[in-house]
């Protein structure tokens, strides 16, 4: 008795007429903190980036960020042919966009020299201007008066370092000891640079994470390959541009890209906790206890290294609920690594499943 | 300065070694309601269906439904050549995997009759071979005599009903006179009644969305054209078989499918707002008003008929936020109808958006 | 005895290093001439757009394009307060990219007056700046010394034709009459006007579609809702720009956009034709021909309208093969209209599929 | 001058009213012969499967194959409570309608013993109820007797052989002295057994890729993960059941799965060919020459190990173009390996690419 004649649905038809939508990335907060979504590394036709700065607004709206910085180069305008040179042009374009769509703009440019000490951006500065200087040190200390976070970006970039290896020059000793680097990119686009943990570990610096868009993120950034572009998680006592600077400086920041996690155990570990919550057993008989563990967030959870009896791997999908069946001969409790939680150049995060 | 070089990531790869994983259905609960995802239709090998009854349990857990029927036909038997008929059989097979699962079972049967009084689905009953009976009131009776809320299918449908409309035959009076009738079906597969309902207010019934599929659903309800089989969404007190029983009997139910939603007032507005929030003024200026509106939800709201002067529809995509603009000339209230949510036969929901 | 060990698999993961891909579109040639894929209408930071012109060569590469017009306005440039003023700029920017990519990159810009008469694109010129003139009869003229094609753009559009309607003013009628229009615009972006079809037919027009993208494409245009950006399909002599120029002034294409093709029958009929194959009969019975019918294209193809006793309608499925099944009853030859082929105003393609 | 207004569209919304379409595979022939797309290994509720035969059909035929065999267990029924054993039942339900979608169906069945001999699937037999006899040689001469194509079914089954290697046992080396074995499985399901291209080689057998599948095709294999099953491309002499028996006794085949080939050279080789051209050269100067590879296949060919000078590692992308600039330094030829097509158990295809 299968059904043989279907009528014609009334169903609506999605339409996108009169207003713009954007994602929810849904990632947790933490207790206390509201986790802004941000890259702090793109760049416009005011050096050598592809689109109008208004472009990447539109895009990190779409995409679900909190907060964005335009960051072209001081040093190098391979447009200006047909671009005169203005370092605060994107900013001043991009701002009232910014406002209006709710999207938190911090002002910002990138240092460029050669390695070392290779690039590094001045995010929260107030005049881009003053920062196209001769001296190295002098742009720093340009940067620092205007109160700027001095990001050390790509530092294993491949074009500086044919190793692929950061290092810590005697400049970046120097910058240490002033105080002036305050975080570091793991993830660069599709690079990253494991030693960058131990570098912020050891100079309690943030990890961050940024697309160093030049073209469309859009295009480089495509489904199913990438669900999303890199971003820094920040955990800022509210959604403010002020609060988001705070945030920074006091290093609270997880790296975030593809299925990868990296920061300090600190913050990843309640992190994870916020995203999964573990079900009470639904079902048990003589053997096995039986339960569910939800993952409310876009990141898939590789979990490894089980224990005897316990099951060997699980994976908790984005978005999905896992059905878990453990032995009742299992005494020791449900510690796992999270193959994909990175709190160290080394090292994956530990958890344990209380169910 | 483009990146040249793309090291090789340690990014790791989605595996599925070990357990299975269900998606999350993004819809809300009510207030003092759970809201259980159902499918009261379904067919096996047993009847006329092309799977073994596993395979429901399987279908319904991945798609993160909580409670299911296999309702195999009593008076139909095309497959009794080679499987011998056993009215109980499907109920007996996947008993315990759902259980495993944590899927809510109900015990069920189609009572497969010519118009009138045509089909009719006898669920939360106890044995289904006693309905194995001549006089279609008769197998009734001993449906009600075992508890039974018996529900109405595809009261339209073109095989029956070759205008397409549902009608109220001398012994659907008879039956609603009873009692004997719980709930109807709107959604059928892809069928829909529009006067469900207005049956459902006059005689105070349940609203019902059922797949009432006999191949598979994973290729009968694929993306992009479908992203969900046709549910009843049941507002119960409880995740449990009782509670499911008790809010059916009460009536507590919309019929979703694609992005539609159908039923009562009373469930729709609430069910509405539950999914939304509407956020705090981020900006405003001299003439207009900025805020966004979040959809929690799955469904995408398309809203329409506008005041003058404010936006004359807007869609609120699901688990997405919309960004709204608002002139501060408008005094009326932001009120709209939700063009996807029906509440009588060409009635559909009108909300307002309190900003 | 299902399987309950999968072992690593040393598949090989898909990766982009090294060099670029663009995607095949599957639309076929005609007889005697190559099919190329064209959109000649875009925008770039040197008018109102927002990309640099590179980017449109790239888009076009990766979206299949043979050949594209960067179009900017010559009489509008909001961004001149920070880029000076040059209507070639964008062409000598692309020129060499376009060459090493291996797209025929048209000479072109925007003609941008009031209505009447409208926005019109001069395509096939040496030198937009000469066309920078007060008169806009000047401007034309100048542009037909160069050689031009003068494309009607959105001659519907709302902000000019606020009833959505194109219409024949005085200075149509001249410019037809000199012969200074030579294809018009039945699909700009999302919009489209019927009655494109009408003006084409009676002046012997090229019928044409184009994205007028200003943003990005692949924002714009996304699947599942858009597959392709809306494209001129032009039957040239061979894959050079003479022979694309030759091929447009002699009126051979087809608007293609979505799944719709609009344009001359003497076009649109050997085009379908040549995106199918039938195939003989596989089996047959005494009382029905079992048939299969290739659709190489695309382009699903719709067919309606069937003779008593044929299928009434039949899908042909986009790179699908679709199985038919005929009543040997059937005398008359299986004759279909094609819903999505449009060769007038109110007119679409009829068909025959000879099995 | 942005677009403000979009008109709505007539275009044409997809439906699949009345007829039923599959897609096409785009694999290419080989010049003498067509290539059958073919899954050998399925399972119905006529053992542990878990669908009935019709559906097994149906998923072949919209998965674009040419060929399928369902070969339920002889001696594993663990569905006899309910549906009694039959061998031959599968073969008579699915018979009209493989004949009715233009499949071939193959008559098989699974002997299915303990490890050595393992699992062989009898193909090409006429009657599977001869074959359930105790001494399992009598069963392989009972359908040898039929005519049977032999196939050696996943040799490396953890659950037969727990460390993943296939041996061969004395009674495999009597098999192969009789002539009895004419094929082995390479893939099976997710498992592939590399050293299976040694015994094919030494033996000359069939190299095969079945499913396997006891589940539903369409939950066990998707996208992104899967866009197809395994198969046997089969090199037939003509799309018939009596062709594809000679071309697989004659040891035609290739094993295909996700984006891996397996199988002798002289197929694997003309196959490539096959499925990418070289145009030639649209662009050169002083350093490079400029051209583009076209992949008409579904299969993407990762080539590697290029000569110095040359690109070190071309993707060609399925269904795409890639662009390939060479450095006009390089005089030996342009030759790569073929990462993803393996020609020997430790060895992969070398082609040239002649531009």
């Amino acid at each position: 008795m299968k059904k043989l004649i279907i009528i014609s649905l009334l169903l609506t038809c999605a339409y996108s007429a009169g207003q713009a939508q954007r994602k929810s990335v849904n990632l947790p907060d933490l207790p206390g903190y509201v986790t802004l979504k941000c890259d702090f590394h793109l760049h416009t036709v005011f050096s050598d980036g592809n689109v109008w700065p208004t472009v990447r607004v539109g895009e990190a709206w779409r995409d679900g960020l909190d907060a964005i910085s335009i960051t072209d180069h001081i040093e190098y305008s391979p447009k200006e042919d047909y671009i005169p040179v203005d370092h605060n042009a994107a900013w001043k374009i991009a701002e009232n966009t910014a406002r209006d769509y709710n999207l938190i703009l911090v002002h910002g440019t990138e240092i460029t020299r050669k390695m070392p000490p290779g690039h590094m951006n001045a995010l929260f500065i107030q005049d881009a201007s003053l920062l196209d200087l001769d001296s190295v040190m002098d742009v720093y200390a340009a940067a620092i008066k205007q109160g700027a976070f001095l990001q050390w970006n790509h530092p294993g970039w491949r074009s500086q370092e044919p190793d692929g290896i950061p290092k810590i020059y005697e400049i970046h000793k120097t910058l240490l000891k002033n105080g002036w680097i305050h975080g570091i990119e793991f993830f660069n686009d599709s690079e990253y640079y494991p030693l960058v943990m131990t570098f912020c570990r050891q100079y309690n610096l943030a990890v961050m994470a940024n697309s160093d868009n030049h073209g469309v993120i859009s295009e480089d950034y495509k489904e199913p390959e990438y669900t999303n572009r890199p971003m820094t998680l920040v955990f800022a006592k509210s959604r403010t541009h002020d609060a988001l600077k705070e945030a920074m400086f006091a290093g609270r920041t997880l790296a975030y890209f593809r299925d990868m996690i990296a920061g300090k155990e600190e913050y990843a570990k309640p992190f994870f906790y916020q995203c999964i919550s573990v079900g009470k057993s639904f079902y048990q008989n003589d053997k096995s206890v039986y339960f569910e563990v939800t993952n409310k967030s876009d990141i898939p959870f590789y979990l490894v290294n089980g224990a005897p009896d316990a099951p060997q791997s699980l994976t908790l999908a984005a978005n999905g609920v896992t059905r878990v069946v453990v032995s009742k001969k299992i005494s020791s409790p449900l510690i796992y690594e999270v193959k994909n939680v990175l709190v160290g150049e080394n090292e994956v995060l530990k958890i344990e499943l209380k169910y």
